[in-house]
């Protein structure tokens, strides 16, 4: 069974991550807790609730108060976590409370802000059920909330006790989040760990198999590869001050991607693998990586679609990347890839790069479509 | 010029203290940040800024963007926050944003509380404007907003990069405000500081006299010994797992009178001074406290009266202090005064001792309408 430890200036946790690992839940939180009392509260969404209650509580004696936060992005705001602390406050809940966060990334990201808030600070663990929650959102302590002015905007670096990542609960995930997640696998293979890259090029029908018999051994060696990735990263730099920027390789023209269609066509790992198409143009005009492992690169990112198409010019989508609140005072750093497992930050990439960049990107789209 | 250093594991800042600080604002700033860039924007009340914004930007070449809040305790709420956030992204602000805190707790607490989790934390300063934000609120790192639930439930352990206290400030203050404000100074004295509480004793009328050209430095003098104590204790431990403790003296029936009289009658000050004596006749009952202290104790408290009277029974009173945070496991931490400057911290205060304490201070209430 992977654990995979995260080891930060200010917190040390481990990453377990096993089909079956719901099943012995409670006696894995006392574990976390030795000799100290908690009482656990678990935040989830009705959907994901109905279908996994079972399965979550077969190690609970007593079952603890839930509380639901409806799913989907629009609802990760600050209202809901005022709601949030209103229920756990009206249920007494006072500093030995212990929250579980039983969903996605939103699911994650407010239940940990609330953590972070709630009395100045109470206990949480992750319990992601989406791919891209095991992989990327539980791991690393950042947390928090959307504004109408901007995403994530809201938040704290507050880590949790564990992540506890089960990959049965991906049986149940909407194949395209599914897909979509895994695009986060890619990244993290072509920024840091080549020999992912390798077996996601290798096993891309057993991955992408979760059918209710299917074995899910190769997406849980997967998810753990991926997860070593990111919790090496953010071990290295926490607050996002030098390595952990390698993270957002994709990112920049993804989240205008995301911006300029309103939040709503795509989904986040779609718009992140359009975006990281887009960046890899930049590096093959500067010739930085070699034509064949960017056609590679480019040809896993396909295999993992479809991808949806969607209308915006690079001209919109390159104005939009000045809003990134990673550009600071302006300077915008961009990561490269040099080879597949390898990528550089530089922070001299032009306009006319980008915008030469995200029209080869929308060319080769509308190529797809 | 008084400059009190705060020197916690997790941040170092000094208190400055002094009549006309806010002439040389802008300087003490650029020497907050040498070398990094900062963009201060100020979150104040109207009624504040309409008195104090001529002094306040003397030292500005440009003049920062202003946010509002309004004044008053029910608006310390998420609401707030997330409105103060908005307006702060809507105005550009990023990670190179410095917040100032100009105005009294609530300002404070509200927009040390916006600062940890803008961006995920930028830097801010505070630049009370009340008697209790210049000795008590402003220092310590405590920040957050209050739920319908109960009060700063919600919050951040965040400190600031200093705290700036003018004591001109305090000349348009509402008299009450002041002497409600000095009865944490006096609490300061109780616990801590037997020289400040002596100070108190002797020049009572200097240090309540604030009309228009009347001399400062009694109350300069004050501010500074009851923003050492509070300093001092923070410093030793941040975090209230012990000595920080100390500074809830008189806050448990305290927190319970405010609560009972739903928080409109009494300023905290006021609530604090009538707990203060509560919990000095628990004292008194154990006879941990010479008698004669004890007198000049309650003595002085009511010197910086006049304290508003109330409506509440010792049984509701007692009732409501076991809802307070700060009892962990429903052990209830109590601070008892030894001696003029010293308490110690107990927890086997009985329901029954409590009751007789609360009844005695109301009856000493009684006595004085
Ligand atoms: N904190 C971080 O470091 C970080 C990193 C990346 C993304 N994020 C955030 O993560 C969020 C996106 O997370 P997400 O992609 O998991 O989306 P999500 O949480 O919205 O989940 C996607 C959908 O799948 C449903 N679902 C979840 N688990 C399921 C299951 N096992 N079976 C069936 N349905 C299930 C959810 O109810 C939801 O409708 C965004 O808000 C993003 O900002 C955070
Ligand atoms: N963070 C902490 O450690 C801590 C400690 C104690 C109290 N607090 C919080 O502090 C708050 C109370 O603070 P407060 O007593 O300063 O009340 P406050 O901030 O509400 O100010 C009292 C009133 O005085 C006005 N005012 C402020 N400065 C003025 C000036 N110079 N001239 C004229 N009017 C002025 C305000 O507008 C307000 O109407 C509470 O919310 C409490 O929870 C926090
Ligand atoms: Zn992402
Ligand atoms: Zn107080």
């Amino acid at each position: 069974m992977p654990v995979i430890p995260v080891n930060t200036p200010s917190a040390k946790y481990d990453v377990t991550i096993a089909s079956g690992l719901l099943r012995t839940l409670h006696p894995r939180l006392a574990k976390l807790n030795p000799g100290k009392p908690f009482r656990p509260f678990i935040v989830t969404s009705p959907n994901i609730w109905a279908l996994w209650s079972k399965h979550f509580l077969a190690s609970f004696k007593e079952p603890p108060t839930v509380l639901f936060h409806p799913a989907g992005e629009r609802h990760k705001r600050m209202s809901s976590v005022e709601a949030l602390a209103q229920q756990l406050a009206t249920a007494g809940a006072d500093r030995d409370s212990l929250l579980l966060a039983f969903g996605g990334g939103v699911i994650g990201d407010i239940t940990g802000f609330l953590a972070a808030i709630y009395m100045r600070g109470i206990r949480y663990v992750q319990i992601p059920t989406t791919l891209l929650a095991q992989v990327d959102s539980s791991i690393g302590g950042k947390t928090g909330v959307n504004l109408t002015a901007g995403k994530n905007l809201i938040g704290s670096f507050y880590h949790p006790q564990a992540v506890l990542a089960d990959t049965d609960l991906l049986r149940t995930l909407p194949p395209a989040e599914l897909r979509a997640g895994l695009q986060e696998s890619i990244k993290a293979g072509i920024i840091y760990d080549a020999k992912l890259f390798r077996f996601m090029e290798q096993n891309a029908a057993a991955i992408l198999n979760t059918k209710k018999n299917a074995d899910t051994k190769a997406l849980t060696k997967v998810v753990a590869a991926s997860v070593r990735v990111k919790a090496d990263v953010v071990s290295k730099d926490e607050k996002e001050s030098g390595l952990r920027m390698i993270l957002n390789f994709g990112h920049t023209i993804g989240h205008a991607i995301e911006a300029a269609t309103n939040y709503q066509q795509l989904l986040h790992g779609e718009a992140v693998a359009w975006g990281s198409i887009a960046a890899l143009n930049v590096a093959i005009a500067r010739k930085t990586i070699k034509p064949k492992e960017a056609e590679r690169i480019t040809k896993l990112i396909l295999r993992y679609g479809p991808l949806p198409t969607f209308k915006a010019t690079a001209e919109k989508l390159v104005a939009l990347t000045s809003r990134d609140k990673k550009n600071r005072s302006g300077i915008r750093a961009f990561i490269l890839p040099t080879a597949i497992g390898k990528v550089e930050i530089v922070r001299n990439v032009t306009e006319p790069e980008l915008l030469a960049a995200t029209n080869h990107m929308l060319t080769l789209m509308r190529q797809k479509r």
